[in-house]
């Protein structure tokens, strides 16, 4: 299996709505992008702000074009703050380093593509993220 | 209510993919957006093509921005076809003026947003788009 | 004189929208643009869609730019179409080259700025924001 | 109400030019954005520099985007840069974190839009706007 299936997609979504409503966080917006970077399925909670999506994909994005995930990207961006911020111009700013997107992996390594989320801190948006990924049987990279 | 809860556009999604089946259609994509443009919702069954969700949303997205549904974007563009091709490039190439992009409004006539359909015919796409709007209880301008 | 105030920008808003009454036009988005096109003054009636302040001002700044009404941007764009659309990208998309765009002038020729008309028809959202810049003792070029 | 008409707009703008004159401060320019960062209504006072709809429009644009004021997109670029310069990225650069752009909200608790102003320091930018949309009798997030 090279991709996220629609329907794994979706239990993924549900997956960190249910921890954000159990930790009572900040509405939460999750997108499932595929290897190529590109949507599989988003959802906006009620109440979260109108950019959330982009914010969102960003994240994803970044992690699967760079191949490696949001805390991965901020530490480098410590290190090496002109590579995180050109790259962001090199993708046409869709690229956000920080902590809540999520490389998606089979058991074997391979990049099936990777989640994004965004609404509360980066660390719970992070976290609810790596929880759902896991809980559908794949390997978290945040 | 000013706007389409998450709720509601998951229901609305569903229900142009049991068209799609129902129809033997090539494989949807479906955004939702809010009055703003900024997406709610989007899924994209297995097997589209990874492009779908940035014609969806175009789709939807025109419809919104000018209050103009898809089908009659398409008949300007015949009669003032400059007005189309510049409209695209105004809005930064998010505005695909055909069928599928369909306004959702309130039976008071406020819109709600816009959805977006792509993978088929745009006939096709516009016309699964449409019905599952009305389902919805809401009025759908195609 | 080589700009217009914003007295002067605001009388000719009004006066656009009183004519949008008088012939009970959809709702107009009006915006002032200076010599260099840049945004003076901007209105948007209520019930207007979110989009119209894009449309609105690259008709004016067309306008500006290539020193050259809506109008006549139209008529060549049916001549030399190439033109037209390779414009819009050169100016990022902000040109859209349909009536709705009009040059301000001085009555010596100077060039002031430019109205740029949204909402109805390009005939009328034309004709109203002619009627206003020339109530306002400037010489409009459509 | 879920919107700003067009008529409280206009007062919040002359609101903020009469704090501008009381207060001696540099040529300020006003814009008013939806609920989804598209803008109502637009001034610029005569002396103004001519990029300053672009300042105004992304201080309240990313407000209305993150659902975060100026102030506190501030206080996040301190702690987190990364993200406040990416996230200029994904919003096409229309998104500067200070001072300046606030949210409005009713009393309730939605929001209504957002005021970005720009001219003079961002302290007394955002210190004009607040009272401004706290005199409209709006609940103002700096």
């Amino acid at each position: 299996m090279a991709y996220i299936p629609l329907r794994k997609a979706r239990t993924m979504i549900r997956s960190v709505f249910r921890r954000q409503e159990q930790m009572s966080l900040k509405p939460l917006s999750v997108v499932l992008l595929d290897p190529g970077g590109h949507p599989i399925a988003f959802e906006r909670q009620d109440g979260a702000a109108p950019g959330r999506f982009e914010i969102a994909r960003a994240k994803a994005y970044g992690a699967v074009m760079l191949g490696i995930g949001g805390e991965a990207q901020y530490a480098r961006a410590e290190s090496q703050p002109y590579f995180a911020l050109a790259a962001n111009g090199a993708f046409d700013g869709k690229l956000v380093p920080v902590p809540g997107g999520i490389l998606i992996r089979t058991g074997k390594g391979t990049v099936l593509g990777a989640m994004g989320v965004s609404g509360d801190t980066s660390e719970n948006d992070s976290l609810c993220g790596v929880a759902a990924i896991e809980d559908a049987g794949f390997v978290a990279e945040p």
